[in-house]
C-alpha cells in the first residue's frame, strides 16, 4: 500500500478522553475512531490487525475440530425468557421492538440461540460431541464504557459452544479449547495467565478459567503465588487461612473470648475505618466492618474484619441471589436506626453474613447502630449470632497460598481476554437440548462455552507492546510487516530504489507500507514509530552505494546499514524468528 | 472434515414455509436455519460458502484500491436526523434506546457514519480520492421478509463508499467498482446483467446500475432488448414511444380529438379494467385508468391507459415526494364522491398526473366519479387539464427499445445482487464532508456508494445452480471441493483407501468431506447430491483393482471409473478449469 492513498489519519495530540495508553495510541495512530460512547469504527490499520487476529483465532479453533457458524444478533425475547435471562441480564441487554411490536434482544452472547439450534437438530449420542463457534459482533449496553476497545458496547467476539454426552467428554473438549487459547494468545505475542475464575451470572456447575493479559491498566485483579503456579481472579481467590477455617481446621472453641460486657462509646464523626483507626489509635484488624446490601432487593448485612474488603461475588454466591447492591442511606437508616457509618451486628434483625476471620475475633469494636456511637467488647457468638459464617472477603497481598501452602499471594492487574467455562446442563435443560444415549435414555447435553474478546485483544496487545513513541506490533498481527521510507520524495534515485524494493517485497507476499508522502523525514519517522510496523527500511543517500537503513521497531539499538539486496532475506528471517 | 463429526443436519422433507427453491435447498441441505422471520443462523456449510464469497469480494474490491474498515451497527439517531433519513427511512429502520434513553438506529446502510468519519479526517484534495469498504451485518425491518436469504431482516452486505474531488474522479472510481463487480459475480459462477436503475430514496444526482442475477424467482423485473445491450430495471425502463412523446417528437396538436360531448352511462358493478372490457366489449387501450394515491399524505390522481400499469417510482420522482401509497377507500370516497373503481379525471380537484400515452388519446372511457357510472367521449385537454404530463407507466413486452430504436423490449425476472451508485454531494453537504481544492476553495466531496448482498448471493447462486436432487456449487465457492464416499463403512479395504485418499487430497490443500457415516450408500448419495459438492469420488468394490467412481455434480453423465492414483490430478484439473 502506498501511504499517499492510505487512510491513516494520525494525530499529534493525545485524545482528551482517552485514559488507557492503548486507547490513546489506537486513536493517535489512526486505527480507530469513536462514533459514540463505547462504539468504534475500525479504520484500515485497525481492521487489518483485527483480521489477522481473527485469522489466528479461526486457525487454532478449527484445529480443535470446532466448526464455524454465524448466528444472528437479533434474538427474540421469548428465547431469553425461556432461559430465564431476559430479566436477569438487566440494562446491559439491548432491547428493541420490531415493526409489529415484537420484542427482541441484541445478542450479548449466544447460549440461547445455539442451544435451541442444536436441540432442534441433534437427538442422538451418535451425532455428539459437537463444538460450534463464530466470530461475530456482540452488543452490551455497558454502564460505563471506557478504555477504548477494552470496554465497549459493540465489539467483536469469538464465542464457541460445546455439546457433549458426559462430563468426561466435556473435560476433553474444555482442555482442547484451553490449549487452543494458549496457542492463540502466544501467537498474538501476549503475556498472559490462565486463572481460576468464578462461575458468575452465566451460571453453570463446572470449572471455569479466565485468560488474563497482564497489564497495569487492567480492570481485574489477578491473584498469583510467589512460589507455585496458583493463579485465580479476585472473585475466586481464597487464602490458606480461609481454607483452614472453612475446613474446621483449628479449634475455634479454644479462642479465649473477651469476658467484659458490651459497651457503647461516643465516636462523633468517625464513620470510616480510617477515621476510626486514627481517632481511636487502634489497628483496623480490631474492627468489624459492617456493610448493608440489598440482595435481590432485600437487606442483608455483611461483616468482615476492618482490614479486609468484601468480595461481593462470594456474597452473591452464598445467598444464591441475582443482584447485589450497596444499600442506600435511607435503607441504612431504616435497618440500623443510625446514619451511614455506624452500622454494627448487635441487634440487627436482617440476615448477618459473617466472614470466617470475624467469627474468630476474641473481641472487636463495631458500629452501635446509633449515630456517632460505636460498641466495644463486641464478642462474636455472644453479642451476635454466627448463623451464617463463610468466606466473604477478598484475599490480600501477603495472604498464604492455598495451593502450595507456603508462598505468599501477590495481586497484579490483568485484562480479561478470554474465558473457558463448563456450563453443564443449565441451558440444555431449560431449552430442551436432550439426546438419547446408547442405552436409550434421554439426557440433557453437557455444555461448555468459550469466549475470546477479539477486538479487545488489540488493546491488550498494545498495553503490553508500546513505548513512548507508539505501538510495537508483533509481526504475526501487524497491519504491515515492513515500513519502507524514502528520505526525500523528490530524489529520483531514492524513489526508484524504494519502488523496486516495494515491488520485490510485495511480490514475495510481504505486506509493505511505502511512505511516498511529500513530508519531511521527521514527520515520516514519527508516524512510523507511532503506528508501530515491526520493520523499518529507510532509503536515503546511502542508496548510491546500494545501502539502506534497517531497524526493528522493538529494538532500542540504532538503525543498521544493510545492503538493499539483503532486505528480503532479512525480512523473511525476522518473520520466521518471530 | 469427517462427516460423522460434521454438523450437517440434512432433511428429507421440503420445509413447509419455503417458497423459493434456494430457500428450500438451503434448509434441506443443512446450510441455514431460521431463528425468527427473516433472521437466519448460518450452519457450518452455509458459513463456509459465505466465507468463500467474502474472500472473493475482498480480493476484487482490494484490487480497486479500496481499503477495508469496519463500521458500527449501533448508530446515534441524531446522525440520521442530520442526513434527514431518520424519518424518511420509515419502519424499515430498526430503532432502539440505550440504558439512558438515548435513541439509536441499527445500521441498514452506512452513508451517515462513513461521511461523518471522512469529514472529520480529510480536509484537503491531497488526501483524496479514497474508497472505504466493509463486509458487515446490516439490519432492515422488512415488511415481508421471505425467500430465505433473499429478503432478510439481518444480512451480510459489502458496502463501499468513495470520496472524490470531482465528477470525473467519481466516474473513474465508479467504473473500477463496476468492473470489480463483474469479476466478483463471474467468479461466483453467476449469470447476471448490469442494468440501469432508478436512484430511489437513497438520493443522489448521478447514474446508478443494479446487478441482477437472472432467476425466475427474482422479485425484480428486468427490461432487456431483443436486439441490443439495453438493460434497465422496471423502475427506470422507458420505451421508444415514451421517449418520442417526451421529446415532443410528433405533432400532438394534429391528433383528431373526438367532437362528441362527454356523457355518463350506467356501468353497475364494473370496477376493474377486466370487468369493463368484458362488460362493454371494448379493448383496455380505450380506457383511462385513474388511481388515487397519497403522496406524502396528500391525494393525487395518476392516469395511465387501461392496458398500462403505473410505475410508482416515476410518480414519486415527478412529485419529488418521499412516500407514495394507494389511497384507502375513505379517501377515494372523499375525493371522488364515489366508491372505489369509478374514479376518473373529469372534475377532480386534486393534482392530475397524466401519462404521455393518455395525453394523446383522441377519446377515452373513464370513471365518472359516481358509483356505478363511467363517462364516454372523454377528451384529454378538453374534459380535463393536461397540466402535468409525463412518463408514469411501466414499459411492457413488445414496446420498442429506446436505445437501438428497433428491438422489442422483453421483461425477465432478476434478483438484485449488487448496485453501484453515484451519490454526488447529497451526504457530503448535509454532513459537512468538505475539502480544500488546489485553488484554496472549499467544496463538498463527490461521493459514490457500492453494495453487494453477500448473504443473498448464496441464494442467487443456488437459484441458478440446482437440479431436482439439490444444489450444484461452482468450485470457487463450494463448501468442499471433493465429497469422498466409501460404499460400505464396514469394508476395511474401502475405508483404508478412503482414508489414504483423504489424507493425500487434504495434504494438497483440497477441501474434502469424507462420508464416514454408518449409513447406506443410497442415503449417502442422496445427501451428496443435496449438498452439492462439485466432485464426488465413490470408493467401492473396484478398489480391489485400484479403481474408484468419479462424478461431477454438474454433469448428467454417469459416473466414470478412474484409477485412485489419478484422483488428485483430476481434482486439480477441475479446479483449474472452473
Amino acid at each position: 500500500m502506498r501511504q499517499k492513498q492510505a487512510f491513516i489519519p494520525t494525530m499529534r495530540e493525545i485524545p482528551a478522553d482517552a485514559e488507557a495508553i492503548s486507547h490513546q495510541l489506537l486513536v493517535k495512530g489512526g486505527y480507530i475512531r469513536q462514533l459514540t460512547a463505547g462504539v468504534y469504527s475500525f479504520l484500515p490499520l485497525g481492521r487489518r490487525v483485527l483480521r489477522s487476529i481473527e485469522a489466528i483465532v479461526r486457525e487454532e479453533i478449527d484445529r480443535t475440530g470446532a466448526q464455524e457458524v454465524l448466528l444472528p444478533a437479533l434474538q427474540p425475547a421469548d428465547l431469553w425468557q425461556q432461559s430465564g435471562r431476559y430479566e436477569v441480564y438487566g440494562p446491559e441487554l439491548v432491547r428493541l421492538q420490531d415493526r409489529s411490536g415484537r420484542e427482541f434482544a441484541l445478542g450479548p452472547t449466544h447460549e440461547e440461540v445455539i442451544t435451541q439450534l442444536v436441540a432442534g437438530e441433534i437427538s442422538t449420542y451418535r451425532k455428539l460431541p459437537v463444538t460450534l463457534y463464530q466470530v461475530q459482533t456482540k452488543f452490551r449496553d455497558e454502564r460505563r464504557p471506557r478504555f477504548g476497545l477494552l470496554r465497549c458496547r459493540e465489539f467483536v467476539m469469538k464465542d464457541a459452544y460445546s455439546f457433549d454426552t458426559d462430563w468426561e467428554g466435556l473435560d476433553m473438549t474444555y482442555h482442547a479449547m484451553y490449549d487452543a487459547y494458549h496457542r492463540i494468545f502466544e501467537r498474538c505475542g501476549l503475556q498472559f495467565r490462565a486463572v481460576e475464575a468464578d462461575a458468575g451470572s452465566i451460571g453453570g456447575e463446572g470449572g471455569t478459567h479466565e485468560f488474563m493479559a497482564i497489564a497495569e491498566s487492567g480492570e481485574d485483579d489477578v491473584v498469583t503465588c510467589s512460589c507455585c503456579t496458583y493463579a485465580a481472579n479476585m472473585e475466586k481467590a481464597i487464602s490458606l487461612e480461609t481454607v483452614k477455617l472453612s475446613s474446621g481446621d483449628g479449634d475455634v472453641s479454644a479462642i479465649v473470648r473477651e469476658k467484659a460486657l458490651l459497651e457503647q462509646f461516643h465516636t462523633p464523626g468517625l464513620r470510616t475505618i480510617e477515621e476510626l483507626t486514627n481517632g481511636l489509635g487502634i489497628s483496623s484488624a480490631e474492627l468489624i466492618k459492617t456493610l448493608l446490601y440489598l440482595a435481590d432487593g432485600k437487606p442483608v448485612a455483611v461483616l468482615v474484619r476492618g482490614d479486609h474488603s468484601i468480595n461481593e461475588t462470594k456474597v452473591l454466591n452464598a445467598l444464591g441471589a441475582i443482584t447485589l447492591e450497596l444499600a442506600d442511606s435511607e435503607t441504612v437508616k431504616r435497618v440500623t436506626g443510625a446514619g451511614t457509618g455506624f452500622a454494627g451486628p448487635v441487634g440487627l434483625t436482617v440476615p448477618l453474613l459473617v466472614d470466617y476471620e470475624v467469627s474468630i475475633m476474641p473481641t472487636a469494636i463495631a458500629g452501635a447502630n446509633m449515630t456517632d456511637y460505636h460498641s466495644r467488647n463486641v464478642v462474636p457468638g455472644r453479642d451476635f449470632a454466627l448463623a451464617q459464617v463463610g468466606d466473604f472477603r477478598n484475599v490480600q497481598e501477603g495472604d498464604t497460598c492455598p495451593s502450595c501452602t507456603e508462598g505468599k499471594l501477590t495481586i497484579i492487574r490483568g485484562i480479561e481476554i478470554g474465558h473457558v467455562f463448563k456450563l453443564g446442563t443449565k441451558y440444555s435443560e431449560k431449552l430442551g437440548a436432550q439426546f438419547i444415549n446408547s442405552a436409550g435414555e434421554s439426557l440433557p447435553m453437557i455444555m461448555g462455552c468459550y469466549g475470546i474478546g477479539v477486538s479487545r485483544l488489540l488493546s491488550a496487545i498494545i498495553e503490553q507492546n508500546h513505548d513512548d513513541a507508539g505501538m510495537i506490533w508483533p509481526a504475526s498481527i501487524a497491519p504491515y510487516t515492513v515500513h519502507l521510507i524514502p528520505v526525500a520524495h523528490q530524489d529520483a534515485a531514492q524513489m526508484e530504489a524504494a519502488e523496486r524494493l516495494y515491488a520485490e517485497l510485495t511480490a514475495a507476499g510481504i505486506q509493505v507500507l511505502l511512505d511516498d508522502r511529500e513530508e519531511r523525514l521527521g514527520v515520516k519517522l514519527k508516524d512510523s514509530d507511532l503506528i508501530g510496523i515491526p520493520l523499518r527500511v529507510v532509503i536515503g543517500k546511502g542508496i548510491a552505494e546500494g545501502m539502506v537503513e534497517w531497524k526493528k521497531r522493538s529494538s532500542s539499538e540504532p538503525a543498521e546499514r544493510i545492503a538493499i539486496s539483503e532486505v528480503l532475506a532479512s525480512v523473511n528471517a525476522h518473520i520466521a524468528g518471530s
